[in-house]
């Protein structure tokens, strides 16, 4: 392998004491052992290690082999999959989106940690978690001085190098080089050593444009050819098309209440169709010269970005869809001055959340009269993808909204319920609901105000007279946040029971 | 009144052109409008006014008078109660603490918003809230510059003041003069244009030591002559010592293990009985050099200054008991420079609780065997007190602990319930409990690994086999967070039913 790509090592290779670690991803594969515990670059389907996973799967199919598996968010190219598959893992964190990898979760096969995106690094740096023994990562190149320069994705890369006992670096040649210099990589230090983070606009550059590590922990240099796997991102539809509209709506009239300007404030936006619909919607707006304070750019960003609605954007991972990976990587060029790639921990701080004011519109799985969000546990249990960035947006930013269709599966589900089965988002943390029905803006309103307004802007029709019933019914027991324990998830019952969520459906069974 | 007191007036009022603006408490009330909208001083019964409210609850009792009262938090001096009992109230913010304004809170009488101590001073400062007519601020003084000497609390007096469109002043004698200057004033500007807040240590100075006004806009200046109402605190027990102490292992762990050294990190304690008593166990342990950066703080940390143990503290309010006020405020001298109090939306700031990295505790109302935790709703309706300042600080804390008996009630209620009838803190937050039982480290662990510590290391033995049988019977069903919905909130129904949550009590009815 290693002569045939002579010329790649070294151009992607600069460090020369570097250059006679290149190995095949199978004899890499070979120095994990069981037990151990792996840092794997990768965020939401980019800028995840190729090659490596792989060879150490075939080992899994082969010999005992289980590894803890900490990454960024949701890792692409099947890794996720096949892992969950093989039966290799032990615990898994922060966050997943693979149908096999939840399917297994679901089942108990392994141990899931679903964390706030923002804090995996704290609790790798302060040693709270097994101590990581490779990271694998994927590069553009590995620099002059040994610093290594990401792909796609940045995701915890950076801690997991720094804290991981050795390296294994994928350098991907399918990756355009132009990815050099889009990285602004800061580490805040541990806590209570540390400065404030010198962050004060999207645009602002903080760091260093790669990873730098101790060379000599360096232990391995892989080489692919692989493009990440393309978003899975439905297009907006007559409904997700409806919810930007409403979302506009309430933006106006922000403006009009002189909170905000048509240059609005920071942009933040969940990864999924209905946040990238969301963000679509902005299109055809008047607003103008906005800014992005992400996770994940998507393709609408790239849209606003072409469309001038944008000016910059800042993020921790580029996720595009097939057709739209090809337009913006064959023109690169045009992008780069007006993006940053940022640590998770960064992108997603509460510090700089906070500081910037952003809007934070992020998806919800339910939520229930009072403005508790569930955005992870399909009835309760079910694992779906995890909380990912969502609690460290909401939490913090100027505006916490969060969007959902009214119902799901032909009606059979309603978003709103009396009492989300699980609470990812407290009432303390919800700011707007946005569904095709229309919005809420709860801020600066009590339970009882909020009930009214939730039921009668965003449920949908066929369950307003349900949820109607319920909140009178809890009325007559009184309280801040008058429930009526008994039947507060007797609606997810009913679901698991008769198929739907209908009352009346119940009366005929 | 103004001829008896010219020589407090001269002293405490060094503004010459606000002395003439001395009234009566009642003439300043009588500028108080049916519909308006007051901001006031005082925070967990510390620093708040005396004169006014009582004036303006006697006209209240008189005309038709209700208006919206937003605070630092909780009221003393039975302010809290006495707008309650008049029902002068349409709207009540961020935190209250008043057995006779919970009654009526529950029972819908007015809005009471349950909002995370940090986050009104966003609101007020957005004009996301209605405008506050009159700023009512308790002050040691006036300064001759026209700058404002909070008493023994800042809460939200500052950004009040600034946005109110009229200001009155209560110069409270009984306060001592000695509190002028362990104020440290910061005001962090608008969300989209502040700088980073450059504070890294507790005892860093960072702002002025008063607040800044136009003073056109100081209408009135009412002198009053009482002391703060003493804490309703009760001393250590027998319960509360062995919580503690096992508080005190889990940190002697965390030495062991190299995250922490005996120095630990900033202290930050929620108010009441449970937490005063923890941080009295500190007392007799080999911690040593410590840092309190919190909310309140209560008798418990003027104990450790005179021991030795806290070199400095930095809250937002002093609460103290009876004997323990006298013996501070009499010897002020010897502890102001080891204090400072700062605004709430400081104190309680994430951006600085997470660079700090705080060890945060505070009180748990209820918590389930996943991990998350109920602050406020009793039986998931009531409410109790509000969430106060546990969500900014568990959120951000390097250690986010939450304390609790294991029982309530002689054993009637179990604090440890399958599903909390109320989430205030997600699975997500929490990372340490510590009950009398014992304390369970939830970090690093998935939903199965929390279960069954929480159940084996802190639920009481009487529910102990009553949990297990909970869970086992959710795990048949499976999940991420296996749970039988229909059954999830049956202890507390069965408490309501029966007075119990025993289930062998519900086979004998």
């Amino acid at each position: 392998m290693r002569s045939g790509k002579m010329e790649s090592v070294y151009n992607r290779i600069q460090d020369h004491r570097l250059q006679d670690r290149v190995v095949s991803a199978e004899e890499a594969a070979s120095w994990i052992q069981d037990g151990m515990t792996l840092g794997l670059s990768g965020f939401t389907r980019a800028g995840d290690v190729k090659a490596v996973p792989f060879a150490l799967a075939k080992r899994a199919e082969q010999e005992p082999l289980k590894v803890n598996v900490y990454t960024g968010a949701s890792l692409g190219s099947d890794v996720d999959k096949l892992f969950a598959e093989v039966g290799m893992l032990n615990k898994r964190l922060p966050f997943q989106a693979d149908p096999t990898m939840r399917k297994k979760i679901n089942q108990g096969e392994f141990y899931f940690i679903d964390q706030h995106l923002s804090h995996t690094s704290e609790w790798v740096r302060a040693n709270v978690l097994d101590p990581i023994d490779f990271a694998i990562l994927e590069a553009v190149s590995i620099r002059e001085d040994g610093v290594i320069i990401p792909t796609t994705s940045v995701g915890n890369s950076m801690v997991f190098a720094q804290h991981a006992k050795s390296i294994i670096v994928e350098i991907n040649l399918a990756q355009p080089e132009l990815l050099e210099g889009i990285h602004d990589l800061y580490e805040p230090g541990k806590q209570g050593e540390r400065s404030p983070i010198p962050l004060t606009k999207p645009d602002d550059r903080i760091g260093s444009m790669g990873i730098k590590v101790d060379i000599e922990k360096i232990k391995g240099i892989v080489f692919t050819n692989q493009l990440d796997s393309p978003s899975t991102i439905v297009a907006p539809d007559e409904e997700t098309v409806i919810m930007a509209q409403h979302l506009i709506t309430f933006l106006r009239q922000e403006i009009k209440a002189g909170r905000l300007t048509n240059r609005l404030a920071p942009l933040q936006s969940g990864i999924g169709s209905v946040a990238n619909a969301v963000f679509h919607g902005l299109l055809d707006s008047e607003f103008t010269d906005l800014e992005v304070y992400s996770e994940v750019l998507q393709d609408a960003v790239f849209d606003l970005l072409d469309a001038g609605k944008v000016r910059f954007a800042s993020c921790c991972s580029i996720t595009l869809s097939s057709s739209k990976m090809e337009q913006v990587f064959s023109n690169f060029g045009q992008y780069r001055d007006r993006l940053i790639l940022r640590p998770q921990e960064i992108s997603n701080h509460p510090e700089v959340i906070r500081r910037m004011g952003l809007i934070s519109i992020n998806t919800a799985l339910e939520l229930d009269i009072y403005g508790n969000v569930n955005s992870t546990h399909v009835m309760g249990t079910q694992m779906m993808n995890g909380i990912g960035g969502s609690g460290d947006f909401a939490r913090n930013a100027r505006l916490g909204i969060f969007v959902t269709k009214s119902i799901a599966k032909d009606g059979k589900i309603s978003s709103i319920v009396p009492f989300v089965s699980h609470v990812d988002h407290t009432e303390h943390d919800v700011d707007v609901i946005v569904t095709e029905q229309g919005y809420a803006d709860l801020r600066g309103l009590a339970p009882r105000e909020r009930a009214e307004l939730i039921i009668e802007r965003c449920a949908h029709p066929m369950y307003r007279e349900q949820l109607r019933e319920y909140y009178q019914e809890a009325l007559q027991r009184g309280g801040q946040t008058p429930h009526v324990l008994e039947k507060a998830h007797s609606w997810h019952v009913n679901y698991a029971k008769n198929g739907t969520m209908l009352q009346k459906v119940v009366q005929h069974v």
